[in-house]
């Protein structure tokens, strides 16, 4: 295995996202810095810019930082903001000052965002013109950008304070008469968003809208930096991994094929959350098997005990099912503010309609196992009640986490769980001895 | 309630994308069809383009075929696929009788692709040209192109026979001399997909290469339409929250906000499974409860039931855990064909780390709870198997479901849970009871 794995080279024509692929998974990381340090510079930026944040730290770790600054150099600036995050306080200042001045500018007003705002995923590398420009001239412009903006194929036409004003394609400039200004022809409907919106709101809109590239501007409406349907790209992607990862209990950047220490450390701490709510529990069901009863066994209690194993399975499946439905529609924007309430009435509703279809199934087998059907029914009836408020804990908890602004994700997952199962099996077996003693 | 739904009024400069979303959500589906027949046919089609498939369906379900081909006469082919796609196949074809002839064959050709495959998302409406061809001419056919290409800016170069030779941006076409050729300047290095290409593979590649616009070829390489990044970010957002929802056990296109028979509908059946399982673990607790100790009382057994609770829950998460990490993992494409081996090694490994510090835990605490410390080790050593082997179960079934071919979300979750249960709470209390005894 070592051996194949170190006999990996590059070839002539591979693409950079492919390399960095490779550098990250199939060879080891000392091989990956040999290789890294064997490309020049200009390539070396290019896997830079496709590698992920973890490649990158392995490669840039301990060098010069002159070094890095010539990557920083040729990276667009929001590549280069995300390498500069990945660097210590230390190493990130010293390598900006051998960063050319202009770009250093720009690196250091961008890394002042939060890196989950649209202030940190943006590029100030983007075209905007006077809406007095004449087309020819404009088309000029773009022939002369070289490589610099994000896109040359979405103008902003902007006044004299930078204020947006409109938007128009190169596709619409190249249809236009040479001497029109583009101020006439522009499109003043521009959807854009500000400088402080969260990246999934951004990817929402970009995404809602169809846009190839979304202007970003400040509190004045002034444009600052634009956002591409890449990016948005690879937040939903990101965000769509989170959700499920969070649901599941496991910490949103797990990764598959990472380290071991990394994996530990990534589920391990949403596993006191089962063993905690476990040992309450096991109090529970203590107090229950040990109830005295009225009849002359206490073969009842132990046939209720006998049913928890279903109760938790189910309502744990139905309070997985209304959170994932609830977190993604909340992540996609199918749940806004003013449905708040109808969302959690309609889950309720849900609730009582799918508890008494399982209770429904339930019964006569749970009747037909004990051999008693009168018993069966009472502990279906214990089971329909725990899950209907099994499911409008869960509900609330997502609703309610995200009317606070909490992630719902984060809490929908493991500790929702928790607190519905411990709660179901204590309605289920209270409300089961009830009925049955 | 009813009277603020039906004060609903469409604004002048309102998005198709807003308006789309307002007819499903916040009018009855009377007023939007009401509101959809006040609407012109050129803004009822831009509608129509960002509606999703349940609204276009409410909107044309029982139309003149008349009506519906003037939409498709307007609509982007790819955005005619999906509204035929939602029509019963007798007015699909009477639908068609009435549409432009060129546009009628391309959408019968695309219909004829599977929806979920690179053919059933692609358009044919792109622009190539031969390697001879003069930028100057080409940059002519881009001004003439009058909104009929996907994009202008990605253009394809063919030989005689159609088969993708390069490509060539628009932003290059602009800084070339005039009469240079496009056959000198492209790009050769073409990224494309074939026909029969999963949909999810299509936007794994836009999004890994950072594509807008992916060409499609059918087996002889010759160019037969092309997909964008648009679409593929459509594509990442429900995939997303397919592998979230199916995990959770809910149908993958469950929607918050739906109508109760189908929320119920869409979960409903995946009861089924914790239901089955539930009622075959009652007859396991009951054996334990009842196996002949030799020890005075029957003390250990109940003691042992008490823990099945945290068996149960741990077990469940952790195996939530794996599931969540390698479906995504599989999903965005970490884990690879040659990588399947070490990763199913690494999640092995991770089961047996995180049982022994779930055990490592709730071994003092169970002894603790129960008084007697022996006891308590020996249940903490129980269930560190059951975790082992739960999360060895959970990992062998998302990889071997997947090499078979299976979506792995789809058996990952309650079907996953519940084999996985099962097991786990029957090696738990045989072992501890065997342990104790």
């Amino acid at each position: 295995m070592a051996q194949d794995k170190s006999d990996f080279v590059i070839t002539n024509g591979m693409h950079p996202a492919d390399i960095a692929d490779a550098l990250w998974q199939d060879v080891d990381i000392n091989r990956a810095r040999e290789l890294f340090d064997d490309m020049d510079v200009a390539q070396g930026a290019l896997v830079l810019a496709e590698a992920d944040e973890k490649l990158q730290g392995a490669l840039l770790e301990a060098r010069d930082p002159q070094v890095i600054a010539n990557y920083l150099n040729l990276l667009s600036v929001d590549d280069g903001v995300d390498v500069l995050n990945g660097l210590s306080d230390a190493l990130r200042l010293e390598a900006l000052c051998f960063v050319d001045s202009e770009t250093a500018t720009e690196l250091r007003h961008l890394t002042s965002y939060p890196e989950k705002s649209a202030g940190g995923m943006m590029t100030t590398e983007f075209i905007s013109v006077a809406e007095s420009e004449r087309v020819a001239d404009v088309i000029k412009l773009i022939k002369g950008d070289e490589g610099e903006a994000e896109s040359v194929y979405v103008i902003f036409v902007v006044n004299a304070v930078n204020i947006l004003q409109g938007v128009i394609t190169t596709r619409e400039l190249l249809e236009l008469e040479e001497n029109d200004s583009v101020g006439e022809s522009m499109n003043p409907d521009v959807i854009s968003a500000r400088v402080d919106e969260d990246r999934e709101e951004i990817a929402r809109r970009i995404l809602r809208y169809n846009l190839s590239l979304l202007p970003i501007v400040d509190a004045r409406n002034s444009i600052i930096g634009v956002v591409s349907s890449d990016d948005a790209l690879e937040v939903v992607e990101e965000e769509g991994s989170e959700d499920a990862l969070l649901l599941a209990g496991a910490s949103g950047d797990s990764d598959a094929g990472e380290p071991l220490l990394e994996m530990v450390g990534h589920r391990a701490p949403y596993l006191a959350i089962p063993v905690g709510a476990g040992l309450v529990m096991s109090k529970v069901m203590e107090h229950f098997t040990r109830v005295p009863t009225t009849v002359a066994d206490d073969v009842y209690s132990t046939l209720v005990i006998a049913f928890v194993p279903m109760v938790l399975a189910l309502s744990g499946t139905v309070g997985m099912q209304t959170s994932a439905v609830l977190v993604r529609g909340f992540a996609v924007g199918q749940i806004v503010r003013g449905r708040r309430l109808s969302v959690f009435l309609s889950e309720v509703r849900v609730g009582v309609v799918l508890g008494l279809l399982s209770a429904l199934v339930a019964g006569p087998a749970m009747g037909l196992i004990i051999g008693d059907y009168y018993v069966g029914t009472m502990l279906s009836l214990a089971l329909w009640l725990s899950i209907i408020w099994t499911n409008t804990v869960a509900t609330s908890i997502v609703v309610g986490s995200e009317a606070a602004g909490l992630d719902p994700a984060l809490v929908a997952g493991p500790v929702m769980i928790a607190v519905s199962d411990l709660s179901a099996v204590a309605l289920f077996l209270g409300v089961a001895s009830k009925l049955i003693v």
